[in-house]
């Protein structure tokens, strides 16, 4: 098995689909896929109605030559359950599978994903067509992994309001609180005579009249993820019977906050996820907070911290790969623009930074129907080479000329939870607050500082770390307070931390108080400010700004004396921006990029980590004893001299969308 | 009792839900309470799944006891009726009692208001449980006044399009028109072939292919409005016969037209209303023709004119009270941000200056759970004082070494209509026309001129008023312009005056006509503006601009050479800003803040009234021979030297949230 | 009968409701009418509810005596079928005649338009009011011409997600495709495993998860479009058997592209528009593109193009008549402002410089009720004249001293599609892209350089044109590529042109491959921009900038060395703006306005039409041997030297809002 392999030494691959074109044409495809430095191919992602055009009619002559075809290149393949498209006749047969919106819609068949995680009915057509793919493929010596279903919770469908999501919620409800008293107690149904004396009074949390009670939204945001976790262990845990030795995939999605992802991980042996760097700066561009200087200069490169986040954030959750990456101009955001010249080598080699075994270019060739038809891919419909071609082969070239490691742990850690996120959207007081965009302002800042970052879930271990980001990180266990206690580390806390309970309430002392010993501060009032008047703010002698976020609050009484660390107040009331405590500090507030940059450099100095006085749009990222460096700007950028060693790829000086990469004289972490 | 001195002196409460919280921490927060000078406590708001657990099972002890311990402190109790919240098993009971929104879709248990005011059902459900709630404290000692329900019509709940809501719609038409072919005459049926041959024809007004025909529109809106109106009757009904000589309030709402409110205060003593000035910032904020410097400057404090506004609303109804005082940060609004120190003293004196009985707190300790968890109290969720707490403290004191008066008729009267407000959604032409902010612009022109108004409805006695403003008072009945005729004011109409008849028809001469003798002015044409194209004035030598709106019309021939009072004329066309008749004037379009404030000034002078050259952010208000200032701005501001006498609290410069309390010399009104 | 004489020497006409109004002042009216020179009357448009009052029980004695007093004065009447506004009882008996929006919502009635057009029981009504209609009055002397219906699609109307049709369009579809398997391949429904085993699997293609398949989209709107023309073509054949001689309009309205107008256009006489400039340029000022300084400058006289644009669009499907105009202000635009004076009058001679027939105005008076009442007639509610009645008296008299003659073919078309506009909408890349906006940008180019311009459907015939512009037709059959080649003809094509097949595919060669040997230009990538980000373009020495829009490929190399023709560059990657062919170019992105207007002079040139300098909004059209100048903007402006001849009307500097007609020395084309 090349397994082991890839594990040190990345290849790349590539999303094919045999059934859109003619037969005759697939010994070709293989042949020139190999010819372009391809290794890996994944197949059958949405072929369920070519594989079983009727019920229990099937046609598997198709798919056995085109894996042989594949395999007889030389190419690994990726093996899909096609269970993201259910064919018509199908849906037929149970019309209630289908999910159900949020304004009591059912969701029709004629695109994908039109279907209820909870549905039991489909959960069983789901085990049986994949045990029938399982069976037939799984020991196949061309068939290398899997991957299950297609981007989970795609198109909103993370969350079903149908009858089967209201029977299964009751039930689940039953099991986490035993009693009608405790869930009463549990989400303060008191408030409103929102009480019920049976778990078969509780309705889904839509369509109420004013906003539900967040804790019952938060816990049907638990049940879904739930359904989601157990609708993929069926799977997994068919294709791990019969395809012993395979690793299992999911390929998640960048931007997406609708589910639970780690408890679903823990089923995967590869947290993949589908990387479109232009789509979701488009999409990153409408929150609140963003950048707008940003967004033209990178509008054909993508944010310089977006994917980088995103590879560190499932990196986490298992072995990385990236399932999908945009090979040109795709179809589905706001707008699509052309990349740069060598964007999709640059975005490749992020990857790869990252720790990614396999980068696989959605898709082959550019199918000329239906509703991607816009959407490149490395050949264009005429199989001309599309524009992304030349670089995806620059890069085989050069990954074959290189030795690599597999990924060390990063010397930083950035708390990441879904529930956090989920806690922030249900907690209100604003509506420009966005998670994920605080989460990678914090990261941003480290990483101007030449800073290379673990994106962590708040259960995962915390031995090693020097620092530990906890921006918003709204409900924190006594459990987790004790490690970070114990850790050793430095702790940078930040607006929103501890502020809730796991239910979803207020803590009994005030919010912060679980990590007062570290941080020096509690929140008293929230200052939930419009986008268009930022407080003036100044730290350290720089004056900058703090939006949408800040919290007033007391200094801990419980660390006392050795806290002093009031630094710098924002102009109108002289409250704090950064509070120190015993073992680290907390940030009051959403400070502006650069104050941010400086912030966190200052963090990582006091925890001991090396920092790098890095050009705006430049990036380096630690990869054994490589370093990588990207370049996201519009003009050429140089490494500073701190970066040094020996130039594997590219020079000091870093063109617009170019790679340079460097082995470090010394091995440091 | 106490309730003839609340009338000349003001006291203080605060909202609390025992039910939130052990039993043992009622006896201390009710000497807190007294302790911090309140006297005021309201209960029981929505306390009915705690009353009545369960169908036609009671517990009644809690409740019992919450009263003894609040009355035995020397607290005067506010008794709530629950029925804003009605328990799941009762909704359960009778699942159709929920309204229908718009789009046709009920809405679930799960939060508040989930209930058609129509629905029979719940109507005798809601007398039943206010009938036991009348008789057991009816008579207590310690409870000296009612609230019916809550802020009837928040969380658009006024109109409900349930079938029970079209069958009562039906019988209502057949006694308001008594055959269909008057309806199909007064509704312009035969415009579209909307005509009806019976009144079991006639749908209600939603889901139409393109808006619905106006007058329908109307009716519904009067119909949905009697329908509230029918509901709460049957509360105050038996309040009333069980509670003998406590007054009855409910807690009306700021910036609300969907209802019309004033039938319903016929049966209340008092109309009270929730003051949340920042959130009412952040929503008015959002209608055009804000004012983005107020904005800002005002973040933490509010509209300089929005609560005062609302107090002379509501005491137009009723004796004034203010059941929910902002205390600090709310949750609700689009951001919510820290009020100013000062701010809560300040929204108090607001309230007291314009005759509030009663300002009580929204709430005494912030909840932990639930919908409102991030709303501020007067302590915090730990028990510690809020930051709100010590500035009513404050005012307590103030209160304290002060002898007032009840408020005295203002020389100024400003009709306000919801049906003209609801009239001027219907009628269209522009989406930036806002009738409340209209209103609150020429209430600013007065109040910026040191004017004290009332503000009063249609119905209303003229009697004693030197200057009537009437803008966009849609339909003006020949009754009230015969009183107008005969009240001997000044008179002031404005854009969009008398343009409908009581159908919403266009009367038979133009617009304006019924008034043209007193204002000299009909229109003929409307200019809806965009937005951002204002027109260019000049009057009296000050340049200005008319935005959103502007009419064309004709300078009455009723009039003749008395009119000669075309005063100043708009760039483009010389049309007329403002019209002089025989007794006032018409002011043809919505001019900018500082053509108001000067047209309003030169109007008041015309009027005899007294005006004041006050700073932009100040204000003042006369009661009884007190004059209270209030400044809003975020810097200091120095009353005039028109403004003297006694300073009895604070000085004649204001500082930014500050108060300063004066009695007058001599007795004016 | 007067016919001939029309197609020659326009008349004015009226809308008129005698059912609005008491019967003794019909006479009056005709009367006023005549005296004010109007010769035409519209009637009956939605008068089914008195004509039919109950099922069977009909009222024809007014319409009788209206039709008598009317034509005894001399008026000529276009008589209406009053389909558009079925009664409520026609309603009650079939229920499932309302059309279903797009969210499964059944529309009410109680406004208008309240039917599907597919529903077989509702045609049967309508065939059976209009043959009565038809038959009464079919032969009467006054009867000269007919409209059916009104405004068909209106109110989002055109399409209906009901049960009728999704039959319906199960069967069109399997009278399209024959079977399943070619379905599936035309729409490529591999994609996501979308094939059908039947055409009874098959759903209308809303509320589907993510965007259906576009080709399934594609075709439903080409079923919902012969759907309306199946409707109309019921009445046209009755109308066409009962009435003799006299021609059949339908009238269509402004900026609609909601169904494919063509097919239905060939069953009537005449193709009518509604022309409101106004309200227009208040719907396309929310486009991408609009150009905010137009918007003011012409805010009170509309778009200088938009009407001609329309004009010429519709006189490309029948002979042109404008059924309303614009009279006042309207009321259902986002804001409605008055007219500049004289702007109806411009309207009017626009309308005629284009070859309308009749100008009718909407309407006589203003209606005291219902949905419309602020819509301005030519008379005031009262019967005084309103503003715009002395402008159409001024026109009559102007028609009345000129002699005239019918319009002739234009040097240049531009080819307009409606399935081109659809499938733009369906093929995303940026929601910024609006197919009317790119072509009315491409036609003003045109007649900023005084060109007259046809507006054709790919269809027509190309004998005789100079130069054919082609931006954006997606879809370019080979027929039609074949009548390119064979016209002689220069050709312009631009963004977006010959990028599909008929099915909504990509064709097997490159976009654009069928047209390259003309235009030397075939696209490979799209650059999807955001509008906040243009491409700063040079061209010919005119730096400007390329927007939402732009293309890169290659130039084709069937053209081999004759191209040499890219000229100029975009800055970012030196890609060409304009390439040339054999026989014209291919225009690579959306120019702004100074680029396209030099670029389709330049075009012209080379095609040897005549160009004339033009100021900003000064436009010029020839009908026969006059020109017609017409002056948008709010200044003067002055006809250069070129354009010259005999002054009948006006003089050489137009005043704003002003109209010049020239008699040309020898008639040219």
């Amino acid at each position: 098995m090349i397994l082991a392999d890839i594990t040190q030494n990345p290849q790349l691959g590539v999303c094919y689909y045999p059934e859109h074109w003619p037969e005759d044409q697939w010994q070709t495809d293989a042949a020139n896929m190999v010819a372009a430095g391809l290794k890996w191919v994944r197949i059958a992602e949405f072929a369920w109605s070519r594989i079983e055009p009727g019920p229990g009619r099937f046609d598997w002559g198709w798919l056995d030559r085109a894996v042989d075809i594949l395999g007889n290149a030389g190419l690994s393949i990726v093996m899909c359950t096609p269970t993201a498209t259910p064919p018509k006749w199908l849906v037929d047969k149970m019309p209630d599978m289908v999910a159900v919106d949020a304004m009591g819609r059912p969701r029709k068949f004629g695109s994908r994903r039109h279907y209820s995680f909870a549905h039991q009915g489909y959960r069983l057509e789901c085990a049986r067509i994949s045990a029938l793919i399982a069976q037939r493929y799984g020991e196949h010596s061309a068939v290398a992994a899997w991957q299950t279903d297609n981007e989970y919770g795609c198109h909103d469908t993370a969350i079903s309001y149908c009858a089967t999501a209201m029977r299964g919620f009751r039930e689940w409800l039953a099991a986490r609180y035993g009693t009608p008293e405790k869930l009463n107690a549990a989400w303060g149904n008191v408030f409103w005579s929102m009480e019920y004396r049976s778990f078969d009074e509780i309705d889904l949390p839509n369509l109420t009249v004013t906003e539900a009670n967040p804790s019952h939204a938060l816990d049907f945001f638990r049940y879904s993820s739930d359904m989601i976790a157990e609708f993929n262990r069926i799977q997994s845990d068919i294709i791990r019977k019969h395809s012993p030795g395979r690793p299992i995939a999911h390929n998640f999605m960048g931007n997406f906050n609708q589910f639970d992802h780690r408890p679903l991980a823990k089923d995967l042996d590869i947290a993949a996820w589908d990387s479109y760097p232009l789509g979701m700066l488009q999409d990153m561009h409408l929150k609140a907070r963003s950048d707008k200087v940003l967004n033209r200069d990178c509008l054909r490169t993508g944010d310089p911290d977006f994917q980088a986040f995103h590879h560190d954030l499932y990196r986490g959750m298992g072995r990385l790969w990236v399932m999908e990456q945009q090979p040109g101009p795709v179809n589905w955001a706001r707008v699509n623009v052309i990349p740069a010249n060598g964007a999709v080598r640059l975005w490749s080699w992020e990857a790869i930074a990252h720790g990614a075994e396999i980068v696989s270019y959605f898709r082959w060739r550019q199918a000329p129907f239906a509703q991607e038809q816009m959407h490149a891919g490395l050949r264009l419909r005429n199989d001309d080479a599309a524009a992304g071609l030349a670089e995806v082969s620059k890069v085989a070239g050069e990954l074959a000329s290189l030795t690599m490691t597999a990924p060390q742990q990063a010397e930083i850690a950035l708390v990441h939870d879904y529930e956090a996120d989920r806690m922030s959207q249900l907690d209100g007081q604003t509506e420009d607050f966005h998670y994920l965009r605080l989460l990678l302002d914090i990261y941003r800042g480290a990483r101007q500082n030449g800073g290379s970052l673990d994106v962590i879930g708040p259960d995962a271990p915390l031995d090693g770390y020097k620092l530990i980001l906890l921006p918003s990180l709204i409900h924190v266990s006594q459990e987790l307070a004790d490690r970070l206690q114990a850790s050793g580390a430095r702790i940078l806390a930040g607006p929103r931390t501890a502020a809730k309970t796991e239910d979803f309430q207020l803590p009994e002392k005030l919010a912060g108080s679980i990590l007062a010993d570290l941080t020096g501060f509690v929140a008293t009032r929230i200052d939930a400010l419009p986008a268009e008047f930022p407080l003036p703010v100044e730290w350290n002698g720089q004056r900058g700004e703090v939006s949408v976020w800040h919290e007033r609050g007391e200094v801990s009484s419980q660390v006392g004396g050795q806290v002093g660390g009031q630094v710098g107040g924002q102009v109108e009331t002289g409250e704090p921006l950064l509070v120190s405590g015993n073992r680290g500090g907390y940030l009051t507030g959403w400070a502006d990029a650069e104050l941010l940059r400086q912030i966190i450099g200052t963090e990582m100095q006091k925890a001991g980590i090396e920092c790098h006085d890095i050009p705006d749009y430049l990036r380096i990222r630690a990869r054994g004893d490589l370093i990588i460096a990207t370049n996201y700007g519009p003009e050429p950028a140089s490494l500073p001299a701190s970066v040094d060693g020996e130039f594997l790829i590219g020079e000091r000086c870093v063109p617009s969308a170019g790679v340079t990469v460097i082995r470090r004289a010394q091995a440091t972490k």
